[in-house]
């Protein structure tokens, strides 16, 4: 790995450096498994104590931190720890190997353009009409189908597969797995199907006919996707019907998340992983939505909105709101129904005990 | 993109045509984005403001639509607007891009028999045994193990994996990624686990070893599919222990679906995003999941049934039942609870209120 | 496939035969569906009756079975059912079908060492500074990343993808498309997010600023693997940031499930389909959780914990806690607060009816 001085990290993070900024590390390490060339990570008091277990000659500490007294010769003083961890890591991430240049072994389509600089790997596979742009890295055993254009400094990992003619931006991350712009789940039946009615009843679904087939609806509508957005591992963006499911500037998607057909997602949105969005949900900017959250179709989430982990979001969720529960509610409306639910039993235990104090009006029970 | 004349649209969704019916399409657009070669789509009256924003001189509408009114030169006038979709998307859709014949770069057995008029693309692989029906479209970076069968015009995307021994119909289609027959989940630990203890008992595990190691149980009854199948992105329908897992004629499953081992799915069932079906469940014909619900292990799911987005069913649902919640009851039974949820912290308050009123029964609370 | 003798298979499951044990079985079936050279399986009483159905001459049954009365020829004796189906399965399994030796169309880095004995299918890329251990069966449409380290007599199905830097012990089993090492989703805004905000004060994050952008931490921490795992399809466990995350040995871990960055999980867990880890979950030994379980970052899961299907843990779990419902509280609880959510709305009547029976004190309502 590369050797970086101090001086070049604290440049680097726009932190001050103290002591014999000269030292080089090459690596990071937590407190008390760092070796005299890492860069122990102690942005917090709390992590201080692990210092004396490792070897660590550098730290990076908290801002107004006594680097002397714990024994280091240099430090770097850092404001906001996981800012700090976000330039260090990119600093020492010395990023995937991908050989330069294309690989023989790749299938491109005569009518692909590949920009100046790209690196595509080998069994990866780019269609016709396709454009990659400039210093793009395509790993192995990646698919780019027809008519799609990616931006410039894309990364795409292995097993990275984008559909037909999706539009993506600049400095694009496809983690492997990710899967751009397959065909969204739409089907229909003859007669208005029992999911249809149960909806607009609430659940009742006398004399709908169930035993009908589905017919597809296909999807002519692909995607487009903003810069800076990344896209985990197995994680979905189907392409839309007729007009393009958007994914905004910005926006991070985690491993293993599904956004259905015809949805519009704002910038700087963050989704962690196993979110499911149903089809056509319009998104804002700014949303974060936590783990395994759920989103119906057909509904909108207003920006700002943040939803706690295994949310179940059934109906429009207006700017600002923090939800929680399934269905979601305003996350203090969530705490304030669970506790009453804990207490329900014994709730149910004063109920009986009334009733046994209270006469009943003349047997109209 | 080919062109389609108005009267050849009409035929094609066997729908009524209006006015210059010899005019020509290329394309599907929402009315606001839609140039002049395109159909505009405003199937619903609440669509047609958006043709004056845009360009269109055709458009599928509603049935008894003014046409002349609206500007247009011609009309398709459709009467359940998803059907008209299904019809016209299909007519619009040229398919994914793969090459005629086999790719020289795909690895297919020699023991294999591709039948006539199929495609195979690039770093696809074919293994001993395999039958692949006329007409299908394999795309590049396939995988179909040995002894499986595909039926005829299979349409499988990049990516897409059968497993060893499967058997699948006419008209399949898989998504990228989607796994059919990989190993199923099943583990023993040498005396009864907490998990088996757990569930007999609803939580009492005391005095049930915990440190047990599990050993593997194999799989080697593999996976039967019917016709007209579809199966999403990186979803997965395990292989059989024993016997095979089933999934029946024209189901529809959605991106990241898990069915697990030993199930048997019925006929035309639909089950969206995220779905999670547990090992050994036996499930009726036309039964709509929606996204994320949760199936446990063993139970069967009757005729009909349809669950909400989200809803964990962890007993048998007789046919017809609608569900929603966790664990699931019936739809209208959970949207009575919910409401008397919300209601409680005030009924809370209400007891509290009626126990100052109510003077206690000596002493003995 | 291979025949078997009833005393070879009686030796391998360490079970009694009775009967002709020279008969040989070339394969298991359910009672009904046994041919005549196919052991049935009939551990439990309840499936006696199929026997009459099927055609086997050989059965496995349970201890003390009256074989003969069953018109067997030869009978396996089996005590605890699952474990006789572990050792059948095991020994009737061919395994997949992966050609020996080192196909010509992998991609193999001069700089990789392959053990002796491993074979490797075509399009399969093995990166710089791999090692992979003796007799490991790497199937095509591999990828293993610079400097990774995999034990010996592994098994990577077809799309298996294992990042750069990864350590994995022996007898490893990666499905399709299950993916170990690629980058966490760790990203951070310049100032507190509202994510962070709602999460300290349990929903109110008034005056902290939406609309920031995220800047990515790079993850430098790979995976380490123990001994004995199976990882399912398109599964996934990210690289830590700066330390590993870590699986212990025997976990066995299902299709689709999720394990951030940063986790370490202890030995023998059991993770079913669908289950999502946040990050930095530290969990301890025979932890087994459900299907579609959800665990929020930074907590603990402690040893023995067994968390029913669909359960959202939101806080640290006691050793030996068993655990279910959304929030998680122990089973039986759950099922208690669940037995008087059911009866919620007959008690609210019972309140109403004690508020008319009650007369007010004096309009303080």
């Amino acid at each position: 790995m590369q050797a970086f001085s101090v001086s070049e990290i604290g440049a680097a993070l726009d932190a001050e450096v103290v002591g014999d900024t000269d030292l080089k590390i090459t690596g990071a390490a937590e407190p008390a498994d760092a070796g005299p060339s890492d860069l122990a990570l102690a942005m917090d008091p709390k992590y201080a104590d692990g210092l004396a277990k490792g070897a660590a000659r550098v730290a990076a500490l908290w801002e107004g931190a006594d680097w002397q007294a714990l024994g280091l010769q240099a430090a770097i003083l850092v404001g906001r720890p996981r800012v700090g961890m976000a330039g260090l890591t990119a600093l020492l991430d010395p990023g995937p190997y991908i050989a330069p240049g294309i690989d023989p072994r790749a299938a491109i389509d005569p009518s692909a353009e590949i920009g100046p600089g790209a690196a595509i790997g080998p069994f990866t596979v780019i269609g016709p009409g396709v454009r990659i742009g400039a210093g793009a890295r395509i790993a192995h055993q990646v698919s780019v189908a027809e008519g799609s254009e990616i931006g410039a400094d894309a990364l795409l990992h292995p097993g990275c597969r984008i559909g037909r003619n999706v539009k993506i931006g600049d400095r694009f991350i496809g983690q492997p797995g990710a899967t751009i712009g397959a065909d969204g789940f739409s089907f229909v039946t003859p007669e208005k199907s029992r999911a249809e009615a149960a909806r607009e009843t609430l659940g009742e679904v006398e004399g709908v006919k169930a035993a009908q087939p589905w017919t597809r609806i296909h999807s002519l509508g692909s995607v487009i996707i903003g810069d800076d957005v990344e896209i985990g591992c197995n994680a979905c963006v189907d392409a839309g019907t007729i007009r393009p499911t958007r994914i905004g500037n910005g926006c991070k998607i985690d491993n293993q998340v599904h956004v259905a057909h015809n949805c519009e997602v704002g910038k700087d949105c963050l989704f962690a992983g196993q979110v499911g969005i149903a089809g056509s949900v319009k998104i804002g900017n700014n949303v974060i939505l936590g783990g395994q959250v759920g989103v119906v179709d057909n509904i909108f989430i207003g920006d700002g909105v943040v939803a706690g982990g295994g949310t179940v979001i059934l109906s429009n969720a207006p700017a600002g709101r923090v939800l929680l529960g399934y269905p979601a509610v305003k996350m203090e409306t969530h705490v304030e129904t669970y506790k009453a639910l804990r207490r329900l039993p014994r709730l149910a235990a004063q109920v009986a005990q009334l009733q046994k104090a209270v006469p009943k009006p003349g047997g109209n029970d």
